[in-house]
């Protein structure tokens, strides 16, 4: 496949600068390209690569001012990286093998169970008493889906995925390899010596258009359902304990924890390797830097949160600062205590 | 099932406050209850519901002071989560399907594998040679049994477990999916600029009524055994490294790492996303905060810790308190400085 | 199997100091041994053991100077550890059942797969389209192989892999248990609102000699490949963000996690629960400490890093001591400042 600057731009809704005959026929990073690739340069930190790329194209902000002369053919875009995710996608659809429809052999499938139009079900996959698998659903091999369990319609669950009994996933959700969904929560009370295991009887709900990333647990609650809500995006090993709520269209990097019961709001955006204590609410639009502990209750809509404990971002900053200044902060206050005793005794 | 207040407090041996023959047929939480509900109130944190809860009955601790009035049956205990779990446990009971005692197809037993009676083996489960699985085990579907693996009575093994040749699991051990039992330890030598693997030829052991959440890894020994021991709960997503040995009734919370040859006591209680170093002793009933690094060895018995580096936990609050301050103190001490040499020039 | 002090020696190319006629059958930790057993001192901790050992035989260091008397037969050597390693693999080759050749059944094998000569292929193992696997690779049971992955020649696949569509395994690598190599990156576009997923069309090359812990999660490149040199050793659940280049013989402790298109050195050194953020180069020989957090390139080779956010380990351990004892100088600075306006009043 072929195509030139104005057939992308067109595209892409954007404003060619330069050939709008130059030809590209691959896609690669602006760091690694040669002559008849398209690129996109969205992050500043990649800029110098813009002056000596070989690339045909490459497509940019329209905000971007150059510092220098540029050699590739540009195209000017309201958001490069949003334009070029339409590329790959286009690109993907274009080039991607058409999605299996087959039922493979060997595979274990309840009578119970239901399973809808154009669905793939690859080898050694498990299919419990009374599942349901929506059109469209593609269930990779090896993966168990335990009693009960419901998958939408254009749901892609990949390779030895676990979904325990009675778990609930939407529409368009996709669950990434070795996910772990509707484990028991972590639940025992302390009686005679010895922990007592509290019965873990809820479920899992994941909402349409989740994305959960390799490898993550999420655990059933002990009544009712842990919940992950429409549009959210959780990386990999990610762990979301039992009644945990997950707000719509929150964004979670890898390696996360959310202890029991706590509820994460919309459109919250959490670093990788962060923590959060059980029993708490964190308001909508809440971002939380990573490797950050939130202990508190967040109320306030918007903050940025930072340290562990976590507290206001910017205050945080402060302190890390000066923290690196400490041993001559002490330095400091040892002088001025031997001159301040000097000038009492010379008085 | 419909229970009045009166029978659900004979057999928890509560003491009930107000209609005894309030009717209950479900269970739920506090916070989302409705008429004809039994919930519980231990956590501090969620009395406010106590009194606008539409529940029939709930389950409090006799040592609870009302602060206003409550419309509900209230069934006063010892200890309300205990006698909840206790309920639960009932109920499941009564409503859970009976186990599966079958084998099902394809699964794949060695011929030298032993299988007790009353066991389920799932399909895509894998009996390497010379495995035990005894009476009573639940082997779930798509798990993984290494060559000499032993299973002990009443022991579940969820779905998609791997265990690693030799390794030796208890009675009543729940082991949750995707969890990974008897890898290599992570031992190499450098030699000639590269690292040579050291075998790992010892195995893992794990004690009676031990719990392991979903996608831990626990590593084999170098030589001998790592070893959880009777009655330890371990979280999701935790990391146990080569020749560890955790103590009885230890309880670890998720995303904790524990380094190789190091030794926990029994009754600890390690918060989620914890490390612990290689090489150390943790003496019995320490308490490690979330997000903790353990360094150094503990000698003393029951201490709390917190930080990383951790140290006695109430010293780590106050440094914390006057480490959001350190800007402040900062300007304080420039101040004074200035103010001293000003002293200093007038006199 | 039994040997003589003097053998051993041999084969380790050391010293025997005391019986060269000592006879040992077994191995042991020097903290469990007995007599016949065989061990190694190499970690000072361990010191103590050495003098009241049953051990028959114990490698140690030539530069070893004793505190007390011993009463094993020593063998002094250049690198204890390396020593004891290559005996453990000695033990190993000469111990441990032959590998299996077969192909076990039933296992899934497109007709378009190719499998070399003396391989293994467990139970419920899958092979997509046009799968490659070398020969001498064996693949455990329940792992799944993508289409067109490529497996090297002696390379070991843990039970229950997942490898996505397209990657591509040196030789001589392992990989354990759980782990997912290349599911797709964490990328996605905000417009109207939502989430747009960006296609992840890349893959994930794993080069010779490669070693990768139980649950490890590396994703697959947005564009081109995420990386892991030859020699690198990873431990547990690691997780690797899309378009990381991990460098060789790098070795990275369990549950690090990198961000995406970070670049890792040659020869580094990255301690358990470490993070470190996206978009950055850390330089050759770069020791990063347990659970530090790196947010800035890393420029010059061979530095120590600790510290969220880390920076110079030395520079860093003298703030950790002061950091302590910040209560303590919280109350010296308000203390110099009474006794300062004292001294102005006075004047």
């Amino acid at each position: 496949m072929k195509f030139t600057a104005q057939q992308i731009a067109m595209l892409v809704q954007g404003e060619v600068v330069g050939n709008e005959k130059a030809m590209v026929n691959s896609i690669a990073k602006i760091e690694d390209s040669k002559e008849g690739d398209l690129c996109f340069l969205a992050n500043a930190k990649y800029e110098d690569f813009l002056y000596k790329t070989n690339a045909s194209v490459v497509l940019v902000n329209d905000t971007l001012v150059l510092k220098k002369e540029v050699s590739a053919t540009l195209i000017r875009v309201k958001d490069a990286y949003a334009s070029f995710a339409l590329l790959l996608k286009t690109y993907e659809e274009h080039t991607a093998p058409k999605p299996k429809e087959i039922i493979e052999q060997p595979s274990f499938i309840s009578t119970t169970a239901k399973v809808g139009e154009k669905v793939y079900i690859g080898a050694f996959a498990y299919l419990g008493e009374n599942v349901v698998v929506a059109d469209n659903a593609k269930i990779y091999p090896n993966t168990y889906l335990g009693d009960n369990v419901k998958i939408g319609e254009n749901t892609i669950i990949y390779a030895g995925v676990k979904i325990y009994k009675d778990c609930v996933i939407g529409d368009n959700v996709i669950i990434h390899a070795g996910a772990v969904i509707g484990s028991d929560g972590f639940g025992f009370a302390f009686e005679n010596g010895a922990f007592q295991k509290i019965p873990q009887i809820g479920n899992v709900v994941i909402e349409n258009n989740v994305e959960i990333g390799a490898n993550c647990t999420i655990d059933r609650a002990t009544m009712g359902s842990t919940t992950i809500k429409a549009g959210a995006k959780l990386d990999n090993l990610i762990q979301i304990a039992h009644n945990v709520e997950v707000g719509n269209a929150t964004v979670i990097a890898s390696q996360v924890g959310i202890s029991g019961s706590s509820k994460i709001g919309n459109y919250c955006m959490i670093g990788g390797q962060a923590g959060i204590v059980g029993h708490i609410k964190i308001a909508d639009q809440t971002k939380i830097n990573a490797q950050s502990g939130v202990a508190k209750e967040i109320k306030e809509k918007g903050l940025s949160l930072t340290g562990s404990p976590a507290y206001d971002y910017k205050s945080s900053l402060k302190s890390q600062i000066v923290y690196r200044n400490l041993p001559d902060l002490q330095k400091k206050i040892y002088a001025l205590e031997k001159a301040l005793n000097e000038l009492k005794n010379n008085k």
